[in-house]
């Protein structure tokens, strides 16, 4: 088994396995030149030869633990209907958000293996071009972070999301329902198509006050984890949960049934380690905003990273956010060897 | 002692005291129609008489157990040069960013007797026409936070200020020292005036990593503490710390030698309690997006906070972020009254 699928069964690993959130993506000129010709990200996303390139790109540079397929983490609401889109230099946009409560009760059951085709080919292509022992990880935003962009439309703060919790939670309570339910489906497409590993990115639940938090965000979060689990086709495919601003609640969220948590680059990986114990492997969490300074800060602050962790199985070495299109593509070498003991081998 | 004085003391009270974050703003009509007279909002912030108004006018309305003087968090990098302005729905502004070493080392020492001699007169005015019995709360923004605008001109995630703690840490810590030294000047020129207690916001803190947290957040707030607590007028002022998304660093926030934490509407209020214990009040921290709920939700809410903070001294009620413009005057009379006990004795 390849040591990122050993670390999140917390077993002993040979070195820290190491992959970069967003590692396919805009800091590499390969990955500008294939989006380029794809001439929009959604049909980047939704070309699954090009989806595949993509993914692969990150891979024949560095000697990356785990690939991510490349994806979105919004494509449950576009399949839905609701007009997924990208302007340059702007967040998504949805061109159709949720306004009242028929827009809820139309929603369908999501039909994955339809509806998300280019997403399932894409794995497919992938699984069979990566070399056997990479493993691939799919994914999907958080019910509660694609109920907030469904409601809002866009990011931000979600007033408008929020706003609904506390005006009418038993709305908001439906569409978490069926969304929990179509991440649930989602993501066990995504397995059968090839992903050993499923990411949920609720990237949006640290702007929760910790009631509305645990109801609309972690309970949710817990149906899918355990409808996977309660699926012999899918109940050893380990899940991660990645979230930001959540730090408070790392206990809970370990008590989902996942296997990991990915931390934002904000909690105290040694603190985190404490609390949630051996339940859980931990994934993260060098600040993004680090790969901007000069190498020897860029080590400094990747071992950093791996001595707040500390000895021992369970670690999965990766930013606590997505890498920023400006980084220079060296740094991600940099953390890559120094992560792998090259690095630090090397100096001392 | 007022029991807001009192609270900050973690000295027993008759009632929970109450304020409001931005109580003195948009969600009020006559703070509309005075912010209009005034032309701008930064005329306003510097027309004593008028900021004066605007920070009574809350008052009149209801039985608040604290005024906090109507200005800015911004008012130092202003004071400075660098040309704070607002336009319409969106944040503050930066004319004169900085931008190279020479623009930090250029900034002198702030004489807020001078510079800022206008929010010192709103406070004379304010201290002489409140009710004796209410305190009046004097504030400046954090170095941290007051560096981050400096550095990016805007609100927003901050890239520039955030790199250039990791890309010339030395240039950074000389500004974060600058704005130390000034921070506690104006906090202590506030006193002077007429200020009883005094409230630093960390706004943007959360936005860092441990290390960088502690070292160019938590520090400099640390040595703006100090400076007040060994200057024998002002000794005896309680100081609040705000922070959003530091939830992680409570314990060394309370060590800081402060009086009280104010907290963010996403901390559970007993989680937060359990862990600081009997070192510091705390201040909060009611979802400001609650508000916007029908009246039997604020109250239950309201109710939520009360009771996740329990028993005993030390807590002084607010929301965990200011109020919205857009929220309905009378929900604040209610989390008044619910806090005061009224509509807790009425319902049962």
């Amino acid at each position: 088994m390849s040591r990122y699928l050993r670390a999140l069964r917390r077993l002993p690993v040979d070195r820290t396995p190491v992959w970069i959130m967003r590692q396919a993506g805009r800091y590499l000129p390969e990955y500008r030149a294939t989006r380029e010709r794809a001439g929009s990200f959604m049909a980047l996303c939704q070309t699954p030869e090009l989806a595949c390139e993509v993914t692969l790109q990150p891979l024949r540079r560095y000697p990356l633990d785990a690939a991510i397929i490349f994806s979105d983490i919004l494509t449950i609401p576009d399949a839905w209907g609701l007009g997924l889109s990208f302007s340059e230099g702007e967040g998504p946009k949805l061109a159709h958000p949720i306004r009242r409560a028929t827009d809820v009760s139309k929603l369908g059951i999501l039909e994955p293996r339809e509806s998300l085709a280019y997403v399932l080919e894409a794995i497919r292509l992938t699984r069979a071009e990566l070399p056997e022992h990479t493993p691939l990880i799919g994914f999907s935003g958080s019910p509660w972070t694609l109920a907030a962009y469904m409601v809002d439309g866009e990011g931000g703060e979600f007033p408008r999301a929020r706003r609904l919790l506390y005006e009418d939670p038993g709305l908001a309570g439906d569409l978490l329902d069926r969304l929990a339910a179509a991440v649930a489906d989602y993501l066990a497409a995504q397995a059968e198509a090839g992903a050993q590993s499923l990411m949920i990115f609720d990237s949006w639940g640290g702007l929760l006050a910790p009631e509305q938090y645990r109801a609309f965000s972690l309970a949710p979060m817990r149906r899918v984890v355990q409808a996977l689990k309660a699926d012999p086709a899918t109940a050893d495919i380990p899940i991660t949960l990645f979230g930001r601003g959540n730090g408070w609640a790392l206990e809970e969220l370990a008590d989902t049934g996942c296997d990991a948590l990915g931390l934002d680059w904000t909690v105290p990986l040694d603190q985190a380690r404490a609390r949630v114990g051996d339940r859980v492997a931990l994934q993260g969490n060098l600040d993004p905003t680090a790969l901007f300074a000069d190498e020897a800060v860029v080590i400094a602050e990747t071992r950093r990273v791996l001595d707040a962790f500390g000895e021992g199985p369970g670690h999965v070495f990766n930013l606590g956010h997505g890498i920023r299109p400006q980084v220079l593509p060296e740094r991600v070498g940099t953390v890559v060897e120094t992560v792998h003991g090259g690095k630090a081998a090397a100096e001392g």
